[in-house]
């Protein structure tokens, strides 16, 4: 079986530092991708631009995808993700620090699979990227080839 | 805030006593309602039958889903949640034995937010359950009013 990767999604420098922790932390080792904004992640995901030597089918077992980004915004990273054969059975969740109602439900409107909210605390943020990367990696069956 | 219910729709008693003592142990003490094939879990979140008292606004934070279930099959709960306005953004978990690539391509397709495959060995089905509930009561962000 191939190894689990991970697509995060992050313009913030400290999150992905956090992340990283957390997921050493938990001892999860598989690939952590980075792509700094909304433009890259699809790039990735679609074989596209800098992505384009890329296997289409060689998809991440989980994004994690930040709402407020540079270039294309979360929301319609998610919109393209889930309007596309390819991409619509990933599962998606949204890491943000966003706590409006309207970010909550617009993102379970377009099919995101679960919502989290950035703790601010540090040990809080740590150990809830700790149980987001166990429950997607270890528990949830992704799909065949996922 | 209102406490956050759990639905469980499961025919199997074992592990419905299961699923009750992992709750324990992880000091889940949300509400656990259970229900015994589809057509109740449909008639529970539709306010119909025996639960047409119920007020639809009323909706679990978390559905925890067999899918081979008398009368209606899980399949069928999980279209008619996602084709329905009112339910289409409730968070649903399979919860089941079946590992069959088939079972698991299907329930994503249908938009399930997790696929769980039921360990067989008792201490980590207690630990499946115990992990599902933590990540969808106390991590995961739910609509307003879910």
């Amino acid at each position: 079986m191939k190894e689990k990767e991970i697509l995060l999604v992050e313009d913030n420098p400290d999150d992905v530092e956090l992340t990283r922790i957390a997921f050493a932390e938990a001892k999860i080792a598989n690939t952590l991708t980075v792509v700094r904004d909304g433009a890259e992640a699809l790039d990735f995901l679609f074989t596209r631009g800098a992505y384009a030597d890329r296997d289409p089918e060689d998809l991440p077992s989980i994004v994690l995808l930040d709402l407020n980004l540079p270039k294309v915004d979360g929301r319609e990273v998610l919109q393209a993700i889930r309007g596309d054969v390819r991409t619509r059975a990933l599962p998606v969740v949204v890491l943000t620090t966003s706590n409006e109602p309207f970010d909550v439900e617009a993102s379970y409107a377009l099919g995101v699979n679960s919502y989290i909210r950035k703790p601010v605390d540090f040990e809080q943020f740590v150990w809830a990227v700790k149980q987001v990367g166990l429950y997607w990696l270890v528990l949830n069956q992704p799909r065949e080839g996922g």
